[in-house]
Order: C-alpha cells, then sequence, then structure tokens
C-alpha cells in the first residue's frame, strides 16, 4: 500500500527559523516614515512592537533560534504532516505525483498560530500584557487569541463590524480562548467613537480596525500591537513549514519541481516557500507558484511601489507590489487574498523573478476545492483552494507533456467556517470578477506622490 | 523538552479489528424481532444491510482483517496522535500523567468517519449503489457523505428538521462531499408526507428520520441503509483507536491506569477501550470509565432491560441499558449524548462491572472544556467536554492522594461547529439538568411489555 502521509518525527521539528534576508539577491529596501519619508528607525516602531520583534524584523541572520517555549507550544500540532494526494492523481490521471503540508491542522485552523504564538512568547518575556490587533474575517484574531491564551496574555481584537455581524462563530473561537472581540468602529477608542459619530450604521473596515487597534495599543499600558501577515517578522516565523517539507521529503529522497500556494498578505505562501527560494537562489531548479485572486490581483497587475501597509495611511510606507491603498476588492469569499499589498520581502522575490504569480477566479478556485474535497476528504479555506486551482491545472500539463513531476503546495486552513460559499458555488451563484484596466488603474494614482523604490 | 505527542508510524496502523464478542465474560444476548419477540435472524435483516455487514454484527470471530481500500482512506488522516496534556497537568497541579488521543483530526471532524468509511466500502462490494441514513445534529451524517464520497456511493441523508434549520453549516458539509441532505419529515418518503399531513409544522424527530430513511432504503434500488452507532459492526470499526493507542503506549513504555471516553450511543467510547476491555478480562488492572450526561443518564440510573433502539418503535429490540424508546431528553448542546439507549456490546460490559459509569451535568463539561481550550489550546466538542470533567476530577483525585497516575482520554471530535454552546455557558446562560427520579420512571413503563433479558 502507498504511503498516505510522510511524518516527521517531533524530535526532527526544526530549531530555527529561516530568514531570507540573509540571501536574497537584491536587499530589502527601507520602509519609509510616513511623514518624513525617511528610512524608519527602529526607535520608531517601539511605541507599537517589542524591541525583540522589531530586532527580528530588520536582522539579516540567516538563522536565528526558535526559543524552546515556543516550540513546546508549536508543538501542540507539528510537526504537521506532508500528505500524499493519490487520490486526486487518480481522479486526474496525471503522472505528477502531488504532495500538500497540512497547515489547517493547528487548532485555529490555519498557519497563523505560528506566528501568533512566536509573538505573544516574545511580547511576554518584553513585559508586554497585553495584545490588540485588528481582524476582518476573523482568522487572525482566533490565532492571537489562542497564542495569547496559551502564554497568559489579555487579547483585544478589533473585528470589521460586517464580519463581527456575519461570522459569529470566529468570534466565538476567539471568546472561547479568553480573547475580547469587539466590533469595529467601538465605542473603546477616541478614532472609534469619531467615526460612529459621524457615521453610526458604518459597517467598519480592516483600515478602521487597524486604527483602533494601535490607538489602543499605544494608550493602554503594557500594551503592544500585532500584525499577522505582511512584515518580515512574520514571515520568518512562517518558515518552519518550509523548513519541516524540506526534511520531510528528504526522508522520502524527492524534491518537489513545483512548489505552490496562495497568496493575500503572503505569510502562508512565504513560509512554504522561503526555504525553497533559498536553494533557487544557489542553482536549484524548482518553479515556485504564488496565486492570488483575479479580484484582487497585485502581483499580476500590480506596479512594485512605495505604498500604505493599510487603508487608512497610517503605516510606513513599504516597498511593495501594490493595488494602491485605496483599492476596494470585490467580495469574494477568500477574505484572505483581499489585500491590496504583499509583503514587502515576498514583493522582491518577484520582482528577482525568483517567484512566479499566477491568478485564479473564485468559479476555479471553487471548482478545484469541490474536486479535491470528493477525492481527498478534506474541504480547504477558500483561499486554498486558488493554491489548488494552480496544482491542478500543472498537473493536467504534466499530464499533457507526460512528465513525471513532483508538485507541492500548502493546504494553509481547512474550510470548516467557511462553508456558506462553498453552498453558493454549488448552487451557482457565485461570479467571477476580472478587472478592467481602469479598475486597476483607478487607485494607482495615490502612489505618485511617494518615493519610487529601485527597480533593476 | 518534553515530548508533546506519541505519533505511531503509517506503517504501524493496525491491520485487524478486535472484536469483543470473542471474550465477553456474559455473552451478548440476541436482539429480537419487534413483533415475533423471537431472536433476529442475519436474513432479517437483508433488506436493509448487505450480508458482509451482518456477518460482521454476529461474528464471534477475536481478529477480523481490516481492506486494504478501508486502510488507504483511513489513512488520509490516521494514525492519529497521542497528545500529552502537559499543560494541562501543570495548571492542575497534579502528579497525574494526562493523554489524550485526538479523533478530532478526520476531515469530519469527529470518530465517525472511521465507521463510515468501512460502511461505504463494504455496501459498494455487496453492489450497493447507494445509501440513506438519519442524522440530528449531523455529525453522522457528514460522516457517511465523506465515506460515500470516497467510494462513489449516492447519499441520502433525512436530517431532523430543526437542526437542519439551525445547523446549517453541517448540511453544507455533506453537500460539499456530494451528499443530498433533506429536512425531516422529507415529501421524499411516503411516511414523512404522512407526517406532514397530520402537521405541517412539526420540527421532526430522530424517530421519524430513522423511519424515512429505512422506508428510503427498502424501496429504492440497490440502496441499503446504514447507521452511525449502537451496532456491533460499528463497535468493531471504531477499535481501530484503541489499538493504536495501545501501540503507541507501548513506544514509551507505559500503561494508562485510567481510560475515559463520553458516550451517548457508545461508539468513541467503545473504539477506544475494548481493547483495553480485553486486558482487563486477562487479568490486567485498569479503571475504564464511561462518562454520559446527567440530562441522559442511560448507564448510571436507567435498567437493562430490552427495548427499541429507535424512538419509532421499528427496530429490533435490543438488550442493553436504557431510559426507554419514548425518553425525551432536555435540550443540551452534547447533542451527541441525548440517546436514550447504550450499544448492547457497552451496555453487557457495564453489567458484568468492566466499565463503570458516571455522569456529569453540562456546566461541569464546559467548565471544563473552557480550561482545556485554555491550556492545551484545543477546542473540543461538547461531547467530548464530559469526558474532561471526568478527566480533571481524576486527576484532582491524584493529587489529594499524591499518587502518579497515568490517565487517558479520548477526544472525540473537535467543537469549531459547536462554538453557541460556549457562548451560552460564558454569557452564564446554560443549566444544569439533574433529572428527579419521577422523570426517570416515566418512560421506563414501557419497557414492561417486553421480554427480560438475563441478569446474573
Amino acid at each position: 500500500m502507498q504511503t498516505q502521509k510522510i511524518i516527521l518525527p517531533e524530535k526532527e521539528i526544526p530549531r530555527q527559523w529561516y530568514n531570507i534576508q540573509a540571501d536574497m539577491p537584491s536587499p530589502l529596501q527601507p520602509p519609509l516614515h510616513p511623514f518624513t519619508q525617511e528610512p524608519v528607525s527602529p526607535d520608531d516602531l517601539l511605541p507599537i512592537f517589542p524591541m525583540n520583534l522589531i530586532e527580528q524584523e530588520v536582522s539579516t541572520e540567516r538563522w536565528i533560534d526558535i526559543p524552546e517555549e515556543i516550540l513546546e507550544k508549536l508543538m501542540i500540532w507539528r510537526p504537521t504532516p506532508v500528505h500524499r494526494a493519490s487520490a486526486l492523481e487518480k481522479y486526474l490521471q496525471t503522472p505528477a505525483k502531488i504532495y500538500f503540508k497540512n497547515e489547517g491542522a493547528s487548532p485555529a485552523g490555519s498557519h497563523k498560530p505560528n506566528t501568533a504564538i512566536a509573538q505573544a512568547y516574545y511580547n511576554k518575556v518584553a513585559g508586554t500584557t497585553r495584545l490588540t490587533t485588528e481582524t476582518g474575517a476573523g482568522q487572525w484574531g482566533c490565532a492571537l487569541s489562542l497564542g495569547c491564551s496559551l502564554f497568559g496574555l489579555e487579547c483585544k481584537v478589533y473585528m470589521v463590524r460586517v464580519s463581527y455581524e456575519q461570522k459569529p462563530y470566529r468570534r466565538l473561537m476567539m471568546k472561547t480562548w479568553g480573547g475580547t472581540c469587539v466590533s469595529s468602529p467601538s465605542r473603546d477608542t477616541e478614532f472609534g467613537r469619531s467615526v460612529l459619530a459621524a457615521d453610526p450604521e458604518t459597517s467598519g473596515s480592516l483600515g478602521i480596525a487597524i486604527s483602533e487597534a494601535v490607538e489602543d495599543a499605544v494608550t493602554s499600558e503594557n500594551t503592544k500591537y500585532s500584525l499577522g501577515s505582511v512584515l518580515n517578522h512574520v514571515m520568518l516565523h512562517q518558515t518552519i513549514v518550509g523548513l519541516e517539507v524540506q526534511k520531510q521529503f528528504e526522508m522520502i529522497g524527492d524534491y518537489p519541481d513545483v512548489i505552490i500556494g496562495c497568496v493575500g498578505g503572503g505569510s502562508n505562501f512565504s513560509g512554504v516557500s522561503f526555504p525553497y527560494v533559498r536553494d533557487k537562489i544557489f542553482g536549484q531548479k524548482v518553479q515556485i507558484i504564488a496565486v492570488e485572486s483575479t479580484a484582487c490581483p497585485t502581483l499580476t497587475r500590480g506596479p512594485f511601489a512605495y505604498d500604505y501597509g493599510d487603508t487608512a495611511a497610517k503605516t510606513p510606507l513599504l516597498p511593495m507590489y501594490t493595488l494602491g491603498h485605496n483599492f476596494m476588492p470585490k467580495p469574494i469569499h477568500a477574505g484572505g487574498l483581499r489585500y491590496h499589498g504583499m509583503a514587502p520581502l515576498l514583493s522582491q522575490l518577484v520582482l528577482d523573478q525568483l517567484i512566479e504569480p499566477r491568478a485564479y477566479n473564485q468559479l476555479q478556485a471553487y471548482e478545484a476545492g469541490v474536486i479535491f474535497a470528493r477525492t481527498e476528504g478534506m474541504i480547504c479555506a477558500p483561499e486554498t483552494n486558488h493554491a489548488i486551482a494552480a496544482v491542478i491545472e500543472e498537473a493536467k500539463k504534466a499530464k499533457e507533456e507526460g512528465k513525471q513531476k513532483t508538485i507541492l503546495f500548502n493546504l494553509s486552513g481547512h474550510g470548516l467556517l467557511d462553508l456558506p460559499g462553498y453552498d453558493a458555488f454549488l448552487d451557482g451563484e457565485l461570479v467571477e470578477y476580472e478587472l478592467s484596466e481602469n479598475e486597476i488603474q483607478h487607485s494607482l494614482h495615490d502612489l505618485d506622490s511617494f518615493p519610487r523604490p529601485v527597480i533593476k
């Protein structure tokens, strides 16, 4: 009988994260202060992040030790298995071997706790007793509530009002882990109150929620702010995913020809792929595909430019692919793919052609997700389904070309709390969104006034 | 660093199920035909079950081979890990070692697919192309939809109307796996139409849903009926859980002093415990505790008697602990524990004092579940929380007695689709149900007219 899973023994869990800043052919360009447009100094970030995380943010050390206290909590579910998708292969009649890393195995159901636990730990040792954050659909708020619960920190989550009302399950998860989740705009911050005064019926936005979480952090005692994607230290914490995968492929004496993941802010993709990008920098032949939504085609249709990380225009200017911080993505079910920008590290690697971007619409994604659920048994998050659409295309290509190929994708999360999207798809109610050139250009004008990053 | 999980290598997955009928000190007493009250013959069951499963139902062979085709599908998520709950131990300051088997790791989120996949396979080889079943809260309907999906069978699930309307997520899971889930009573069966004609506003019941599923099976082509608990072959399929646990404890050179699981119909508990009951029959010292709800105290307050397995009084009479087939349990969140009877195999072993029953109310259960979520990170099903309440009591006892003790419990399912119960508990809105003696006696009178099983 064929092996179905590659299980890494617990004692083989990686003890260091991989920092790709040590190996990038083009160094990362600095974030700029939103007012002075001068490079941001570590001290500028101290009101919202602890120094130990700021040090990780700017570090160029190749390997960074994972503290034992973090490893112990990660080992609640890590190492995660790599599965062979043999039933999917058979369904597609492809000569390709398809593998996937299962990050849906965490208690919160996605890769997010990999960094939430690390951030909670570093804050705790730095003397923080309370963390704030914002959340859209709720995945990140859940992960941080879990992380804070395991290290005894308080957690306050500002959840965009429309999601707060439409997605009660995720806020109930936060509550079960002891987190406090409020609808944003809230009456708990000055900014929230001012927004409510101006428009009591507002449905909220991620930009508003970020502003509330940051205001809370800078005005409350022993409180810091936490972010679930985009930043360098978040990508760093996620590399445990790809480092495990490398050890797992060593165990079976194989090496992936193609690595695929979905991208919103970039964290699950960076986690699985950066250790392989390193191999590629040093000469290994491997195709690395970042899959986004056609409804938010940051990498495939946006420019590489300096832009704000948030829609509220409060963060430093980051060098990245962006659709402009005022870009309003269509309401696709894959909430995690609706981000206007992309992690600077990942953006630079796309610019340097080490990573190849590709976009699928949500009909293609759900079609792939349903095939996967009915062959491999697992119901994936709508974000993950975009990666599976690319996997199926690559597997079909291998069939046409008659090529043996090893394909790996990252199953970034399960879809058990995202079932209404499947329902709408199966009932034929979903639409695809292909944006016109006008729609893309519309929100890019804002970028004209910012400095330009270096493009070789 | 302490080991957090005991991982059984895939090649060590058990190749045979354990049939406790071979070793029981008192043999199982026969099911009786509902009309003749004579022992049921295998042929009587043929209209609803295929012969290969009927043979398993009556087999007294100790070990029954698991077909490769079933193993391959089980290995999508099996073997499941045994976790050390060291953060819970620390929180309780107990000298006891606490371990749990994680059956929440399956794609449907519970132990139910262990038998759903086996039943789908055996039906397929027997020529069945379509299975019917009933479901209350929806766990079983999901598991069978998954099983049918993996073997290419059609699946029709009759879901009790009140759950169908209140718990949309589970029926969306069934739909995603290709199952057809209808609200019961439905217009698809004669019985359903008759119920609707008499009371169009009925909220339905498990009894009605069973009658619809059975009518559909016996009147449709190549269609059989499938049951997710109570029957001997279901318990058999679940023993893979305990057989894995035994191998896992061998790996660390330990043996549990106490084994704990929750019981509704008895399948997850039988699965984890029967291999240990066998050891106990052959002289091993081990305490085995079956935990039920005080709102449905079948084992702790019901008699051992012949009774119908269903509320519609259509099944054979089964020898079991029962509260009477007309018993109406209070609306606790742990829907899986609201069954009036108990698996005959498990009932006989309780009667023979090999298994010790115990009951907790839902406040105790949720309190335990919240402690577990905030220490171990995992949010469990409300059914599982009853087992955790017993674990915490046993761990506290070990502390008082200053005893080193090894406690194992079965985490039968995760609670990600059961969050409203946590919400109600945390808001102080849940009540405990302790039944009066009158409430217990009320539904027991029906049993007087049935034959009495042998009680030594």
